[in-house]
């Protein structure tokens, strides 16, 4: 019998609440002769506040040995801004190469969009995920006076640049409209944008079946709500990439059905699936949280892991159930309905 | 008497077009005391190709003796990427230090937003023209090759931030709802963001009338689509002004109606004044375009000159014209009407 051994990061807020649901849908899902093995880690603002530490180097080692982590949110506003970011959540996205972050901007029929029309939107937006604006390569001088300068630096290697494109590539060529969008803003950031722009064409030529087009990131957002269903694969560095799916989850229905994976392809380290909404600790503990987005991350999940069919399953029953959605329901039913679907 | 010295560079595509219909409007518009001494400037693609200039230093040092400067739309396929975005636009703003980008978000009544609802949007957007990643702080090494690395430096100043920031507490504190969010991304780009935090605190404890709040830049954008009635004046960094005001600008009719004003407060250098959207070359010579974004533009223009009653009077004759919009007119047809409306 095959295993899966999962790590669970249910971090801040909501997190705890999705990711409960998460589990129950992916155990149903799973093939009945797949063992999961859950591990669950106390990260986040919590233990922050006991211990002062954010990701100690003997969690980062044992979760190496995972073959992936679901994580639910990381933030609360008790901790100051960056620091469980930068030393928890882009620490496990820069140690394990999650190189890939793949978000989806699907509406869902029965899913209310905020734009006039209700536009056929089904894109996916694959995020560099380990480059440009995040590297943490930034500083201050005078800090704290009148007289500061701060910095921040992106960072852009042809190396990071292609392996992305060219997972984007493979992935519009097997979608049936075979369309890659380049997002960057190549007129002003002419360093990484022109490499960017030079490795897309230059790995186009391997991919003569996708059509191609560049957008800078600016005429990107109006897209996005003049004409979303323009787009099929859009690929795009780190910073845009955040920006642009927020937007993406926006004109789909809301945060709380985007989802999202961060991975290594390679399989050097496990991939990360997670929800792309935050902690939301206004709402947190009162079971008001919708557990889809984490749901739909376990679905990406199940298919990174190689099955294919639950994965679709998992999709399938919140597509069957957002098609039925009326009234309010509680983090639990919903996670309940979904596990339900999945199981029968 | 007294008179306006206007420098005007029509630029690219349908830069020609609507500038030629703003200064229709401008002439209707001006107290009949002064005069209007108009000096056009052949820069843009067409000058680049047949000389290679983009701005001489010749023409940037007459360009200082105007009032005022307004601006088309610079850009053509024709020219590589960032060669007139850099070498022209950029160089003005950054020669004349315009450090109050000021694109204003408003719904006029009879506009149709791709939002559904039709919200209730009347913001104002105060971008920073001089800093953070339109610095042209970047570089390559072993450019070309597989080995590239590409950077992007953003830079910001406590001078320069405290300058932008008080004029849009200073704009906040004259509008009815006297509201002022800051949109940054400070939990990853931690050095410029918590600059940028602190000086928006800082400088606040002069404004007690204001209310403040704060959001990331993907949450900024959430918000523009889902909730955008919520903002007042926004104030925000170079790059993300610019991915912002493009979604305000697609929230609120199109590009087709969004001014900015590149404005230097101090007077030292002439602001200068230009539609937010770009020379459209496919619809360049068409008498397709529509002027009203130059319109507003030179309406701003105007109330930046000290002509407050004429730039509410051209902004009056913009809401009329938009609230009566029937059937299709050519660029000149627009401009007329608006100018008629402005002089009648
Ligand atoms: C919490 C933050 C560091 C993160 C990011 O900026 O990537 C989040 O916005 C996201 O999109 O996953
Ligand atoms: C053309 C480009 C350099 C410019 C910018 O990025 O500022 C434009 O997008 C704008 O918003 O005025």
């Amino acid at each position: 019998s095959r295993s899966l051994r999962l790590a669970v990061i249910p971090g801040d807020g909501i997190g705890q609440e999705v990711v409960a649901e998460g589990l129950k849908v992916l155990a149903a899902a799973l093939p009945a002769d797949v063992k999961l093995e859950t591990t669950e880690y106390d990260l986040g603002a919590r233990r922050y506040h006991a211990t002062g530490e954010t990701l100690p180097d003997a969690v980062l080692e044992e979760l190496k040995g995972q073959d992936a982590i679901l994580l639910g949110a990381i933030g609360d506003p008790s901790v100051p801004s960056g620091v469980l970011e930068r030393g928890l959540l882009l620490k496990l996205r820069f140690a394990f190469d999650h190189h890939i972050n793949l978000r989806p901007g699907k509406l869902f029929p029965g899913v209310a969009s905020p734009l006039a029309g209700q536009p056929a939107i089904d894109f996916v937006v694959v995020r560099e995920g380990t480059e440009g604006p995040y590297v943490g390569n930034g500083g201050s001088l005078r800090t704290g006076t009148e007289h500061e300068v701060a910095t921040e630096v992106s960072l852009n290697t042809a190396f990071g640049i292609e392996r992305v494109v060219r997972d984007a590539y493979r992935r519009a060529a097997a979608r049936p409209r075979k369309k890659l969008t380049l997002v960057h803003k190549n007129n002003v950031l002419v360093h990484a944008g022109h490499l960017w722009t030079r490795i897309f064409q230059q790995v186009g030529q391997e991919f003569p079946e996708v059509a191609t087009d560049y957008l800078h990131v600016d005429a990107a957002t109006i897209f996005f709500v003049t004409q979303p269903e323009r787009f099929d694969v859009i690929v795009t560095d780190n910073l845009f990439g955040d920006i642009l799916t927020d937007l993406a989850a926006a004109v789909t229905g809301g945060i709380g059905l985007a989802a999202s994976g961060n991975i290594n392809p390679s399989g050097a380290f496990p991939s990360m699936f997670e929800p792309v909404h935050g902690s939301a600790p206004d709402i947190a503990g009162q079971g008001k949280a919708d557990p889809t987005a984490t749901v739909l991350s376990v679905a990406m999940l199940l298919d990174h892991l190689g099955h294919t069919a639950e994965a679709a399953k998992v999709e399938a029953a919140v597509a069957a159930d957002l098609a039925e959605r009326a009234g309010t329901r509680t983090t639990t039913e919903v996670g309940d309905a979904l596990a339900a679907r999945v199981s029968g």
